[in-house]
């Protein structure tokens, strides 16, 4: 048990901050919904520091929201995935991603979330804008939106 | 503008948590959904030191998530109110709750989010469990769950 970010805080989004507070875990988890599963490619997608990465891997390893998987055997190489804990994280990240895109993304959404088969963006529900289905993290996919020529610094 | 906290991300995630991220902050939204107002008020909830305290009011201040209103004239008073870019995160802290609640909360939700009149949870999907209605943030309250006797410590 690490210790306690929040001390005093009987609370459960103190607690889940305690997990996925830390500078960079939000972005490591998107990734990993987008898809991401090797150490190099979140290294190249996120551009952080080596360390870090290891760090925060491990702690969401540790923590059960990430399954640390070997993908071959010699030489012996590991992936990430999601657990079902992880998963459940979905909501954060639409939640996190609607309020950017309304608040802080003046060229439009850099990417849109949408209903697979269908192409109707998940609005704030979390259920299709087009065809009202309720949807989660298995129904969408991510595609580039208006904002997406936007240069990344 | 302050120093770019994830560089290189085009990424509305990454652009909220830019202006969230920061220690304490979210749970200082929190409790100003929960209705606290006033610097003592929001310092003896969070017993969080008050330099910090005061620079994360100043930005959430100037990010335009909190309004700070002069309540009483002399001597001048002031209170922090959430404005409609504050109110529509909403959707993240409902988020992190449910997930809070259900996977770091072991004696149970330290607190309920229940739709006004009617008593039903809010859901994943940000509805009433019992009649369905999808829910706003001023369709809530919040009442102590079966976690919140968990002493904090």
């Amino acid at each position: 048990m690490l210790k306690r970010e929040y001390e005093g805080q009987n609370c459960s989004i103190a607690r889940t901050l305690e997990l996925i507070g830390e500078r960079w875990t939000v972005l490591i988890i998107r990734d990993a919904f987008l898809g991401v599963r090797r150490f190099e490619d979140f290294q190249n997608e996120l551009g952080v520091a080596r360390n870090v990465l290891s760090t925060r891997l491990t702690r969401l390893v540790d923590e059960g929201i990430l399954e640390k998987r070997r993908y071959q055997e010699r030489p012996a190489r590991y992936e990430y995935r999601l657990t079902e804990k992880g998963i459940a994280l979905w909501p954060v990240l639409i939640s996190l991603v609607k309020w950017g895109d309304r608040y802080v993304s003046p060229a439009g959404p850099p990417r849109l979330i949408v209903h697979r088969g269908c192409g109707g963006e998940v609005n704030d529900h979390l259920s299709c804008e087009r065809c009202g289905k309720p949807l989660g993290a298995r129904d969408v996919e991510a595609r580039p939106g208006p904002g997406a020529k936007a240069a990344a610094a």
